[in-house]
């Protein structure tokens, strides 16, 4: 596959339809640290270019369209289906929680909530689109939701993006997957995970896709089971770091109290790699984070 | 006064101390608007720019600084006052609330409490002032503060602005001053006020400074009782608007919902012209609005 192309593709299909992020510089690991707050992106995180991608790429069926996710997946697939006017059904699992479940109510899609993780809600939307042919959007691993996280890349580039390096969040693989097929080697990435939701870490240190148990404070927004196919693929050899949830917890700590940027867990994993150390840049190698989802819960607004 | 050399030479003297803050388009009042996130400016409002202005242009005493504050100003100059390493006394009334009070105090500024509001915390910083020979870093009404907050609008043009007019929220009326001492007529600047707190509307009204009383949901933030004599005199002629505080809250509402912008009310009243319909855009008139305050209570990481 041609992703240069497809991502450049990808960026003119959805320009007007996502948000263009803003870009800033920080000082929070006491050191410069260029930042993408795609948090600000429509339903709250990076979720909204996929889908839109897919979508806008597709003849959708009069069924509409079916996905399964951690929750801002789902809120993503509800309002691009909205925008559109297709109708969408959307399972999440219980863990979601109350954000997100309340965000894909609002845009009016049909949700079920399923008990256990993502992998049972993924075994859900698998059965409703067999059942009524409806159009599966995957929340990592097709090639259109990825061409669609990686118009986020695209995106920064043009902004000015000046980094060696680029550390991004993993759960199913989607988002990074979409900066190793924009940058192809251009610029490092560094993949980063929660101790307790690594799924390409484990991948790498099998040599293959393996399933792994997901747990701790970003599980509902990182916590695949098992690494994307195509992710695994693009990932070969890659930097591969992992943070705890403390370090998570502090590091969403230090964006709010710096910037009152306020994220979920997710949102600020990648830069816990920097503020705990998991990750050291090299004397003059400079680093930039993507700031990648904000559906903290509870909503600061709820209730 | 030559305010756009003032207001240039703030903006070398701050480079490094201030942050340059990001930009961005929205659509949230249903056409675009640009942005500016002001808020994410250190100790969460613009008035970082005035505080570090005014201390890196002056002599300061050995006995360091004195402030009165609604809160965010006394939060940026006790914060200005430690990175420089000079003691700051802080003055601030009841109604600061316990987030910007918090605040000021994690500067490790020597913070009294007054009751009342602003004008009485203004009051006993004068007190100390003549007492102890401490510098006083006014608010708003002082050049070098106008000057500072001036550097906000610099930075904008050279980040892109196009907007032929720009919406500034107003309380004792610094920030817009230097919006006005900016772009000296090259842009319309719309001053919008809490209708429960409008110094300078009151102000224009009366064809010169009067006192007003002070409430409402902003008031901790934009509650000053009578509009300073800088900001009076290059407001003649200007457009002034008001909104409601139902005004106010749905904007702060729709920052949330659609951009996972968290911020307090005074931060989204200039929005809250768009939004209500206070000020209603001619036809092609591209329009701009400065995010300024962060600041909510309570803290979302409180407690």
């Amino acid at each position: 596959m041609n992703w240069k192309s497809e991502i450049s593709a990808a960026r003119d299909r959805i320009a007007g339809y996502a948000q263009v992020t803003p870009v800033m510089e920080s000082n929070i690991p006491g050191y410069p640290v260029e930042l993408k707050l795609e948090h600000i992106q429509h339903t709250g995180s990076f979720k909204a270019r996929g889908a839109f991608n897919t979508l806008l790429s597709s003849d959708v069926p009069a069924a509409g369209v079916v996905a399964a996710s951690g929750g801002n997946h789902g809120a993503a697939a509800a309002y691009a289906a909205q925008t559109l006017g297709y109708p969408a059904k959307i399972f999440v699992p219980e863990l979601a929680g109350p954000s997100k479940i309340a965000l894909i109510r609002q845009t009016g899609a049909d949700l079920s909530v399923v008990s256990g993780e993502y992998a049972n809600a993924l075994t859900a939307a698998q059965e409703h689109e067999a059942t009524t042919g409806a159009m599966q959007i995957h929340a990592y691993d097709a090639p259109a939701t990825v061409a669609g996280q990686g118009t986020c890349f695209a995106e920064w580039d043009v902004q000015g993006l000046q980094a060696d390096t680029v550390l991004v969040a993993v759960g199913g693989g989607g988002l990074i997957a979409g900066a190793l097929a924009w940058f192809g080697g251009a610029r490092k990435v560094v993949a980063v995970e929660p101790e307790t939701s690594c799924a390409l870490n484990a991948a790498l240190r099998a040599g293959e896709p393996v399933d792994v148990s997901v747990s701790g404070i970003a599980a509902n927004a990182l916590g695949a089971r098992r690494i994307g196919e195509i992710c695994f693929e693009l990932a070969q050899g890659m930097s591969s770091v992992l943070v705890s949830d403390d370090a998570i917890a502090a590091a969403q700590l230090a964006l709010w109290r710096a910037h009152r940027i306020l994220v979920e867990p997710a949102g600020a994993t990648a830069l816990a790699a920097l503020t705990s150390g998991a990750y050291r840049p090299e004397p003059g190698e400079r680093v930039a984070v993507l700031v990648c989802g904000a559906n903290i819960a509870p909503d600061p607004f709820a209730g």
